[in-house]
């Protein structure tokens, strides 16, 4: 017998907004295990702490680096795959006890969510279980008030990493928006909007539905830097008019 | 006083899949709203049905014709106009006499969700709280177990009612996508992404988290039909190389 992995989306921030499956799993699982920066609770350990049972077992996957420290010399990519392999190969020696692993993470699993490298490691072994959730882009349009994508329009999901010239023709050609990964990138994320015609219509999200939650049009955001919690929102044009 | 409108996006399909979020205040609300086709139960009103209070009020806003059987002289897009013109004024009454109302709907709200006619028509009048859920895009990426988009890739979320070659032309330059709204589509999908070189790649998911789930290879589907909760999943090929 070997145990179950859960991997579990938590959602955009408020914990409230887990779904009653995730809570449930959450919940039944000897180990939560998370992913986390160094020197940070990690985002979705934050999350789920309202719901976690006294004394559940924890276990910390801390990533060996930011990207923005890596040492010269050494590759990103490479440490990342070890870290990878590194942590399956603790996740599975517990689901090889029998004991069964929640992997939480932030948003959706398998929506830009690092659980996709756990379950591309283990499940091909194991018994995997993938609880959908609220991403971070759906949160955004909610505190928005702003109806996202409507009918028979193209919505495109798009990095802040792209390049600006593709970040701009592909807002040109889509009916709605949604631009993530801003970081140090908002400076030309905001100069691609601006280009594609959009800049009066798209909206800065930072934090959405957690309490630190803000809110306000591109136009008027201090373009020098945005947190990992932040996104432009470009909303549909057209769902007014029905 | 005036009541709160609560558009709760209730998931997917699977009742466990609401937020905490949306269950609270779906117990909550004095009355419960929901849109449903002719002769039909509704989709988002069977899927809060175990979550109900006992002899809790509800609204039923029933659309006056399916979409294949308008009459002929008259406009579809007039008649949903009128609908909603009336669907608003009746939950405004509601919201008048102090009472709140949670209009729910299937997946998330704010994503092609028929909540955004009601909120376009009373956001500016009564206090209005959206909740995001799952859509289900992603419940569908999940019930493949197949990670959905990573990294810096673009997620393309397409219409199946668009011409076949701009869907081709889509599917040509996303990372990943996913194509809804089938039904009679289906074949001219099926080719586009046979065109584009997909055809290998690509899934069909049906009723994602219901029981009556269906999964499989697009090339081995009948492309005769599809059902309303049914969608193409084209996940990333790139995320299995981190």
């Amino acid at each position: 017998m070997t145990g179950s992995l859960y991997g579990i989306g938590v959602g955009p921030g408020d914990p409230e907004l887990m779904t009653l499956k995730a809570l449930r799993l959450l919940q039944a699982s000897e180990v939560v295990a998370y992913f986390a920066a160094p020197g940070r609770p990690g985002n979705a350990r934050r999350i789920v702490d309202p719901h976690l049972r006294p004394g559940q077992r924890e276990l910390r996957l801390e990533y060996p680096v930011t990207t923005e420290a890596v040492p010269t010399g050494t590759s990103y990519e490479t440490l990342l795959v070890d870290f990878y392999d590194t942590g399956a190969k603790r996740v599975a020696e517990l689901l090889d006890d029998d004991v069964d692993v929640a992997l939480v993470c932030e948003g959706d699993p398998f929506f830009y969510g690092s659980y996709m490298y756990m379950h591309n490691r283990l499940a091909d072994r194991y018994r995997t279980v993938v609880v959908p959730a609220v991403p971070s882009v759906l949160a955004g349009a909610a505190v928005l008030g702003a109806p996202l994508v409507c009918q028979d329009e193209v919505l495109c999901v798009l990095s802040g990493v792209l390049p600006g010239d593709e970040i701009e023709a592909r807002l040109r050609t889509a009916g709605a928006a949604v631009i993530m990964k801003l970081g140090r990138n908002l400076p030309k994320v905001r100069d691609a909007v601006e280009r594609a015609g959009l800049l009066d219509h798209a909206r800065y999200v930072e934090r959405a539905t957690m309490a630190t939650e803000r809110v306000l049009p591109l136009a008027e955001v201090d373009p020098t830097s945005a947190p990992y919690f932040s996104m432009v929102v470009i909303p549909s044009r057209t769902a007014a008019t029905r």
